[in-house]
């Protein structure tokens, strides 16, 4: 068979893994393939020296790729999402199969991108969009496709898992671990969207879209980073049994699907608790197969790359298909696609875990385990410490499951206590298994 | 579309949840399919009362099904290796397409049948022989396609994982776990297949042959059970920071592919040693992607039902497609297929953990230190102990990495020497990251 061409658009991190992957193990790929896929053009604003690219047709401008008439399939590497929709589309409307790595465009274009490549019937394929080189995507939408999906969590954002990870094990504070993981690279200059949960949101939002066969909602994803975590929260999640790990959950019950990312405790005992450093991990719960774990490197020129060529590999076996038998982009027929709402944040039921600082004094612990009980919570457990010379003690209160809508209440009654000291430190806890 | 025609032979435990979540996900999986899959006939020797057959054309001869014209999948769940082969070819010949849940007919007989379904061009998909409901084969063959896979390990076999987890967790004896695990249904009465590796061995021919390539060789792979590991050595394991797991591991060396079952010492730290009960979980190293880990249920109903409606799913999806274009039945091109030898096991390198009782005497240890040097075993620790009113007392010795050669040559030595009493247990260590 004739050789499939692919351009790749974007020479950067992932676009220098991608093509020294299609490089280094061409004779692997043949053999798994049948026939040998190759890179007919490239288009970058600049070499990488990582990349051998003798003989290689490279362009500065990626509109000529997506106009290459001998081109089969788009790799898009550029990242942002205003030029990558435009090349995208461009890519699509001359009938070129895509695949991409940008978990933002998918996210936040994606139902436009994916009508669009229906209309015309090509492929938009994007593993490389979540947790790097963990064939999530797959997983999720063929793998697990005699399940229904109760519901799924992931550590989806390796910096943010990094400084999760060196505050737990070494009781370090956040800014301090956040300037290492920028010094380390695992951290860009503004830590924005991998500290404040956006990146992880993104991933989040396609994951729960393939799980439910439900539109792409990015808009509609509630988002919390991990900036306000403390090392006391950190060490009191421990003592009781704890690690806190920053978590992208989406679970389905019959008023509609939750879709959210924010710091989560979870029990030290389950295996999620021990993903550390930059790695990721996403368990899904089916009905049928129960708890599964997924769990690899989650960015990475290599890793990422790893699941751009896995991509470009399935969509060179069904160039010939029949377009209405291959998965579809959201796992569900587009025209099936449900409208099944999602939740608003105050309609969510979990457990709680509190830090919050007290006057030390008789009747403050009454007054507090009061408004709780008043709205419904029952408590699980708590701690609460003498702090030498000082007459403000931490209080820490880990609630049973209750809707936040009755804990923003209660929280509100508690910090309006004249013996309750600023504001109350709220990390949601979860039961995984 | 119109329906596609299911014919399931075999109701006992994988048939019944194999039928339980056509019937229960049948909306959610026409959703996703496009078209519906339906029951089109049933072949068991006898009905299951966890099965509503109402309106199913049931026959006792499972040949009615693999020669009903209007069936157009044949599912083989009966079990073993002599009738399954020849309903399994029978249905080739019809041009109908397979899917099994069957470890030992594919490791044993799966040359001789993808051979037979190449040529006839249908598919004989496998996904639930191997860890039951997670989706390794997928992740093998498709998600990490474009990686040369340095090793695999897996703990792939639920039985002996949850006696190595009970021993671990409690200090208690195999034979005790055993009976235990009998009691529960976990284990059958001849445990044979579960505890001395053979199952786990099936399973990892299987992937060894999908990692790399290769035919099926389960006569090669070596196997060892775990029913001469005892409380001590996983106590002295765990003293060491060592966890005992019974493992498949498969890697791919310069002079050749190693292709091997047995007991395992592996750091405590590592997510597999955190990998506990029943549950069942594949480590695979590929050359881009790194570490990967997929953990889940290794059988029960819905579990490896899981896996097989998946594979219904992915055969009903390609009944359209130019079979040149199907992913392989071993991941490469038939005609692509290596002939890489299978190493011996004196070819094997890694470390060893030695258990032996030996007299408490000046210069024994000293003897066998010197055994170990000559043999070219540097040693990493030692643990001696002193046991009250005996003069033998345990010594144990962890190595560094060495030739399997080598240390059957200094057990030999060691085991001749007359303060040595009874036999050196040995146990193998690998560091795998």
């Amino acid at each position: 068979m004739k050789p499939v061409k692919v351009g790749i658009c974007g020479l950067g991190t992932v676009g220098s893994g991608t093509f020294n992957i299609l490089q280094d193990n061409a004779e692997e790929i043949t053999r798994r393939v049948g026939r040998s896929i190759v890179v007919g053009q490239i288009g970058a604003r600049r070499d990488n020296p990582t990349c051998d690219t003798t003989d290689i047709d490279i362009t500065r401008d990626i509109f000529d790729v997506a106009n290459n008439p001998e081109v089969d399939i788009i790799v898009e590497l550029i990242g942002g999402t205003s030029v990558a929709r435009e090349l995208v589309l461009t890519a699509i409307e001359n009938g070129k199969h895509v695949v991409t790595a940008n978990k933002a465009l998918i996210a936040e274009h994606g139902n436009e991108i994916f009508e669009k490549a229906q209309a015309k019937g090509v492929m938009v394929a994007f593993e490389a969009a979540v947790a790097g080189g963990i064939p999530i995507i797959k997983t999720l939408r063929e793998g697990l496709s005699s399940n229904k999906i109760e519901w799924l969590a992931g550590i989806i954002n390796g910096t943010g898992n990094f400084i999760m990870t060196e505050m737990t094990e070494k009781g370090r504070a956040f800014d301090d671990v956040l300037k290492e993981a920028q010094a380390l690279g695992y951290a860009e200059a503004d830590p924005t969207f991998d500290v404040e949960g956006i990146d992880a949101a993104h991933k989040l939002t396609i994951l729960a879209s393939i799980a439910y066969g439900i539109p792409l909602q990015f808009e509609k994803t509630y988002t919390e980073g991990i900036s306000r975590i403390t090392a006391e929260d950190v060490s009191f999640a421990q003592e009781m049994g704890y690690a806190i790990k920053h978590l992208g959950i989406a679970r389905r019950t019959k008023a509609g699907v939750e879709l959210r990312v924010h710091p989560t405790l979870i029990s030290k005992k389950a295996l999620l608790a021990n993903v550390n450093g930059v790695m990721n991990a996403v368990m899904v719960k089916g009905d049928a197969v129960g708890p599964t774990l997924t769990y690899g490197a989650g960015a990475g020129a290599l890793p990422t790359g790893s699941s751009v060529v896995a991509d470009i590999i399935d969509v060179a076996r069904t160039l010939t298909a029949d377009p209405t038998n291959r998965v579809p982009h959201l796992a569900f027929q587009a025209d099936q696609l449900s409208d099944e709402a999602v939740l608003p944040m105050e309609e969510i039921e979990c457990g709680f875990f509190l830090n919050m600082t007290i006057q030390d004094r008789a009747g403050v612990l009454a007054n507090i385990t009061q408004i709780l009980s008043t709205n419904g919570i029952s408590i699980e457990s708590v701690i609460q410490r003498e702090r030498e010379g000082s007459d403000l003690v931490p209080l820490v209160v880990m609630t049973h499951d209750v809707k936040e809508r009755n804990m923003n209440a209660a929280i509100a009654a508690i910090e309006a206590l004249p013996d309750v000291a600023g504001a109350v430190q709220r990390i949601r806890v979860e039961n995984l298994a």
